[in-house]
């Protein structure tokens, strides 16, 4: 992982921002920046007093080891870290007001210090205003992190392909749990166990295990309830591996299907690889979305296809781009994105397909392409 | 649970902080307040609009039925529900900003709308004045919900004993588990798949298993570390169970431990059940802190505890009060807490011992107290 190429990216695009640091404060963001891991930490970016510019790692005292280590490891220089005695963000606020002007640029209350509003409570952006005493003008930034994480890096979508092979090793679990009379959970909880056991970190969100009536529901966490003698089951599950997210859902039936449910299962199949066809460098995400629309509206189903079509995935399960309608975001080479159109009857039944796709120069691969013909159990 | 006294009370307390409305936006404080447990709620306390005054939850079109289904059952009156087209914290910023004046207490520019500052982002309250556009002032309020949700009623007691129940349980499968060789992620997962099919919804923080050298680390997150012949297991877990968490330390030995290690295990157990002789109405978290510090600093130990003695627990794993040096919060009979002292020497070995307590009229009761001396494996 180049991580020194992303702190150099970025500093690039601070000065077009008209903006002279960068305090990260999103946790994935400083892991993509610099490689450190902690739960606590917060990441000034474009140090202004070195001729060299370096960054800033504030951190605390339980991660004085690992930050030393992870930093090496990732290779970034000028990265120097702090240890605070309680908050990271604290220590960053202390530090910028404690800077003498002549060492800041222009003068020091002209410095304009980005912040990201969307990872910073009201309550710390307060705290930081007082610490600072107008010392620095705080802006809310652009997402440039996260916008900078859309297109992925070879290192990183080797990453995800491992997760997504070891996600898809779980559905052969969920075969063979699933039967009439099992709870969901029990099928979650199997899942889950092999996925530990082969390494995952956690799973990526809370297993999606839902049966019969229950299929309609979007969400459908893994309950108590009972799998019926009869009905769809949506498996939508994912690992973290090294970081890394996976997600897929599959969609199986239990019992003989009606002629109507293999209709609605092969609706959704069928706008699902006209989203995965569509996928190509210049396309927008909502062509993409448009494309798993238009299928199901032909079909009378387009009402039931309540949600997106997918979202980028890479250090969180989601990530941007969006691939919904208005989103003008062109897709381009390294970008990883779900394709998951569903359709929902509420009370009856739902289905919902995904796999995950890289983007490539002329179309995309389909990570771990796997059979995708209705399984019947 | 009385969803409407704890309501009412709160109407109280906005008076008393010359509040005219809370918008409640932490997701647990809206659970315990009205037993709505969807992702995305905003919860409008205060509404001044109704004689007998109500609250306004805002929600999504994914909650529709559930959130008419927890609100009666509930039981909570004066309750609408708005469904909001998308985000549901906009949405009561659009009904606040559409209030006629003549409605609202005072004028409406004098109306004083509480926000919790440490649950929205920096970027939320912009996006929220700029709606309100100077039509109700804004006003960082304290933290009044997560003061009243640290007295828990008898009702959440049980809850919290049924999940320290079943965590307790979980013990016996680590010690099955625990064996030189095995990795720590075995271990975990084997607890983890147990606790799915006893009916948790899932674990109440990552499960931390650290084992040999590992068990210095305070946050040693199981990992794919092996376990070594002789040394301590830190073995730290908690559920989730009808909403509420557990939490539960135990250290065990592989081989035949040290004097030394007996040594350290005893210290520490002795600072634990000193933290819990000091546990009693009126007495400060301070208090309890200093009890289990007093004796570690007998053995020359001090040092080794790196953190604080306890905190609450409930719907959320770590609530008030913090069992810390310098909290003055004065225990009252409902809180429940834990108590967790350790000693951890880097690069050696590490102990930590921990019960959940739940303070009573004239001391406290150790929730579900099990066999407390060294198990050596």
């Amino acid at each position: 992982m180049d991580h020194a190429g992303r702190l150099r990216r970025l500093r690039s695009g601070l000065e077009e921002n008209d903006l002279d640091l960068l305090l990260v404060t999103h946790l994935p963001n400083i892991h993509y920046l610099c490689g450190f891991t902690g739960s606590a930490a917060a990441l000034l970016v474009g140090d202004p007093c070195s001729v060299n510019p370096g960054s800033i790692l504030f951190t605390d005292g339980r991660y004085r080891t690992q930050a030393k280590a992870e930093l090496k490891s990732a290779n970034v220089k000028h990265v120097k870290i702090v240890i605070a005695p309680k908050s990271p963000l604290m220590a960053a606020a202390e530090w910028l007001a404690g800077q003498r002007r002549s060492s800041m640029p222009g003068t020091l209350a002209s410095t304009s210090v980005g912040i990201e509003a969307e990872a910073l409570t009201a309550g710390m952006r307060d705290r930081l205003a007082s610490v600072l005493k107008g010392k620095a003008r705080l802006r809310s930034a652009p997402p440039l992190v996260e916008r900078a994480r859309m297109a992925k890096d070879a290192d990183e979508i080797l990453r995800i392909r491992r997760a997504v092979e070891l996600g898809a090793g779980l559905f052969r679990i969920a075969r063979e749990k699933i039967r009439p009379g099992v709870r969901e959970v029990e099928v979650a909880a199997a899942m889950e166990y092999e996925a530990r056991c082969a390494g995952a970190e956690g799973m990526s969100f809370p297993t999606i295990l839902a049966a019969g009536k229950r299929s309609a529901i979007v969400h459908g966490r893994a309950s108590d309830a009972r799998i019926p003698r009869r009905g769809f089951v949506v498996c939508d599950f994912g690992v973290i591996l090294a970081g890394y997210c996976s997600d897929r859902t599959r969609t199986v039936h239990v019992g003989r299907p009606s002629g109507e449910a293999r209709g609605l299962y092969q609706a959704v199949l069928e706008a699902q690889q006209a989203a995965i066809a569509e996928v190509r460098p210049g396309v927008t995400a909502a062509e993409v979305d448009g494309a798993a629309r238009r299928v199901l509206r032909k079909r009378k189903l387009a009402r039931y296809f309540t949600h997106s079509t997918g979202h980028g995935l890479g250090l969180e399960i989601h990530e941007l781009p969006r691939l919904a309608a208005g989103q003008a975001q062109k897709l381009e080479p390294g970008m990883v994105i779900t394709i998951e159109p569903g359709a929902y009857v509420a009370g009856k039944w739902g289905v919902r397909i995904e796999d995950v796709v890289v983007v490539t120069s002329s179309g995309c691969e389909v990570l771990t392409a796997t059979e995708k013909e209705l399984v019947v159990i």
